[in-house]
């Protein structure tokens, strides 16, 4: 189940590059189906499965053309944690910290975001 | 359970406070008594409980003096997730991720630091 950290950082810059693809569905593939995101952590509602998940980045898929970047990886055996800027519809930038665990096939297993508005900057 | 996010930074400032303190036992007493604790992760190596804490903290107490600086801070609910430094007996510098989860009382539950040789800086 362990990655190195090359392989690790390489599922976070897809995971990153598929966002900013901007397709709610393509992101959605690299999660497992019965996998589980929590963004923002802390905000009381964990989506399950693959279905629910591509809901979740439907929102963002409405909000216009995305931008991400990676800023600081950490690896840690089957799981990274990783700061990243999103910036969205050129209006709006946030840098949440995140935690993913993967399966041994590099597909996102859990994912769980951390921010607040504090981390929120208008363009 | 959920905290608010300053009360959570209050938080992993006496954490990293307590740790440049040098004291095992006053880390460890930051803990709850059946708290887990994983550094780095992917280690495969869990510390449970304060007593196995504390031992853990024993090697930080041995190797010198300690400095800490929080640089990254994100809140989640009872969790946080942190980017920080610590320096060790001004001869090394690592910067970790860590997640944290803490009880009503704002003791430490679980412990999480996702670190790798690459983010060790000899000075």
């Amino acid at each position: 189940m362990s990655h190195d950290a090359a392989t690790l950082e390489s599922f976070v810059k897809r995971y990153l590059d598929t966002v900013a693809g901007g397709s709610a569905a393509a992101v959605a593939a690299l999660y497992t189906d019965d996998a589980t995101l929590e963004d923002p952590v802390g905000s009381g509602e964990v989506h399950i499965g693959r279905q629910a998940i591509e809901g979740f980045y439907k929102n963002m898929e409405a909000a216009g053309s995305i931008g991400t970047e990676l800023l600081q990886f950490r690896p840690g055996g089957h799981e990274a944690a990783f700061l990243f800027a999103i910036t969205i519809a050129g209006a709006m930038r946030i840098e949440p910290m995140e935690v993913m665990t993967f399966d041994a096939d590099g597909q996102i297993t859990t994912m769980k975001a951390y921010w607040s508005a504090a981390d929120i900057t208008q363009l």
